[in-house]
């Protein structure tokens, strides 16, 4: 039997994500990968971790290895609104719900709210995941450039004019995936405004917020949400570590009780051991000292990696100067295109993840590139981008 | 701004599991509850994960802490497939890939291959989690009832003649939940035999099947599958630890790969540290030296449910004699709803799932209920079937 005849129509257009695709290729010994969105293992708190899990898991076994709440332990999702309330994320009448990492939280949302042929709005370039998942509910897709300060707010009211099925507005507004870019105060109310004038609703994905290594902190949308049209998704992937799988969202009441039953079909709840070693990490010890370290690290390869690509890289390649999260976007001159470009650096054991992994149409040719300055190390930062200075060059013909 | 308003159709019409929302009242000190279908903590293998989680964090916590693949823990991937070709389940052909409970192996296939109005033929009763996943898809639910020997194949084949849009039979096909009932090796082969006449898959949902204390194994539906009809799904939760969320499904691979796109979307990858912990286990310690003192635990809880059930309730009330698993079926006599018993019940402090929990039509009356022998102590079990037995003689007026 053909299995293939009995797919869903929400599955048969969708392709494995490139960049996971990609990560495949990585396995490659020497290879240098500016591709991945991986935090710096050096930094997870295991020698922590490792004593928490064994005294959790002799002390409180029980309670860690049994079915839990779909709403996510009870402790944990205390302190995540605390600290939401205390940030001024949140008010103190918003909930919260701890999911399986950020990525639940928009598949949940996603699920709870779009009927095929339904619009989403989305950053361009923006972060893979986020636009697969759409995929996956057979979204409409609508793309709107970012510019330095953020999403092209002009532009985004020229879609919201054309389109009348748009919904969602999806924005990583804080150092965004991939662009590194962060959308201006001034812009997040504008945002705001056009929120309610054309009646939709924002998904603001903030997993990278707490990584700000230079400038002021600006506002959330949430924040200054008084409509309730905000859904905020936050993760401890980029704060603690990605492999616990460890998200949370802030939604309207009705929408995470909906979001809620979906998540019993899903995966029922999200690893207690996880959760327990997250809320015993981040009440023994202090968060804020961690992410302290997190912020100064990331500072210093970002400041690394620029300053290499500035002596390494022909003038033509341009980069953006993120103040915070783990990537930069670069575009090389018009005309060139980066997957093949990916070719040639793949061949200088040198990765990074192409613009087109991170476009509504993956299809067509872009300039662009993604680069991930968390993972690597500080040599092989030098080492990785002098190689593909090179590598670019002779692409350029110069 | 009314968010209600903004809901997809998927999530529209359904309700938080009523079973989870039993468990909130279960928080009441002193309840002897038969309501969950949790394994028995006692028997969690406490010791041996306390020191697992501290070396696997010690020693490679950059793995157990980092992004994963979507597909699973490589090697504990290996394992399991390599434990299903020596049980017979699978070939060495067939693949598997690990998933975030048993449960999403079930979400992943359905968004996979069911449009909304899709037919799905269920038990009845039948897993609560199965059912609102499919309802989460907006399928069409039809029941066929289920028999001493499991579902009533004459039942079923009038049901594919009756509805064109049937393209899934949904069994846990041993020791069946609510039932504990087992489909027998000739109901198996007319079902694969109904499956090539009519053109549809089977779900095979296997999460009890090692939990085997009586009689002799039944070959699976999967083993005997020779059209690629079968998807299986099996779980960890019952013979490790259900708070770890770790199962499995196989599949065939066109499909499977489907599945893993949608798990990308959906939660990423399942956690890293489980996943190492479960495959630490099962090769360092005998899992059969384990999965044998569960059964023995588990047949013990089972004779003692059915003694005391054969003691204090009216020989009016029957039940079912399963030969593995966590649950035992009762019917009352006609008429009488199981849903008012459970009130009285709790009053008395008992708790147990009524029937209408696990059926399609989950707002008609059932006398029907479902009790869990694997949570409760044996002094629990003794103590909460004699004040059933009571509730029960008062409620059906005796």
């Amino acid at each position: 039997m053909d299995i293939t005849t009995k797919f869903s129509d929400k599955v048969k257009h969708l392709e494995a994500s490139a960049i996971r695709e990609i990560f495949k290729l990585l396995a490659k010994p020497g290879i240098i990968s500016f591709a991945g969105g991986a935090p710096d293992p050096e930094l997870f708190p295991k020698k922590e971790f490792a004593e928490l899990a064994k005294e959790i898991l002799e002390k409180d076994g029980n309670t860690a290895l049994q079915y839990g709440i779909t709403e996510g332990y009870a402790p944990l999702r205390t302190w995540v609104k605390n600290r939401l309330v205390s940030q001024g994320v949140l008010k103190d009448t918003d909930d919260v719900i701890i999911g399986s990492g950020g990525q639940q939280g928009i598949d949940l949302a996603t699920k709870s709210l779009i009927n095929p042929g339904e619009g989403i709005v989305c950053e361009e370039p923006s972060f893979i995941g986020g636009l697969n998942c759409f995929r996956s509910y057979n979204a409409e897709l609508y793309g709107v450039p970012v510019l330095d300060d953020g999403i092209d707010t002009e532009a985004l009211e020229e879609t919201l004019k054309a389109h009348k099925n748009i919904k969602v507005l999806y924005t990583i507004s804080t150092f965004q995936n991939p662009s590194g870019i962060t959308i201006s105060l001034e812009k997040r109310k504008k945002i705001l405004e056009l929120a309610e004038k054309y009646d939709f609703l924002i998904y603001e994905d903030n997993p990278y917020g707490e990584l700000r290594f230079e400038g002021e902190e600006i506002p959330t949308l949430k924040s200054m949400d008084k409509a309730g049209r905000v859904i905020y998704f936050g993760s401890f992937s980029k704060i603690l570590a990605p492999g616990m799988r460890l998200g949370f969202v802030s939604a309207p009441a009705p929408l995470l009780e909906r979001m809620i039953i979906c998540k019993q079909t899903e995966d029922v709840h999200t690893n207690v051991l996880s959760q327990m070693i997250a809320y015993e990490f981040v009440t023994r010890y202090s968060i804020d000292d961690h992410i302290k370290k997190l912020r100064a690290a990331y500072g210093k390869k970002c400041r690394l990696m620029m300053d290499a690509m500035d002596k390494y890289f022909p003038a033509e390649v341009k980069h953006t100067c993120p103040e915070g999260g783990l990537f930069l976007f670069c575009t090389l001159p018009v005309g060139f295109d980066s997957k093949e470009l990916m070719k040639k650096a793949l061949e200088r054991n040198v990765a990074f993840v192409p613009g087109t992994s991170c476009m509504i149409d993956d299809k067509a040719t872009y300039n662009t590139f993604r680069m991930n300055y968390s993972t690597a190390s500080e040599e092989d930062i030098e080492k990785g981008i002098k190689a593909l200075g090179e590598v670019i060059y002779e692409f350029l013909g110069k």
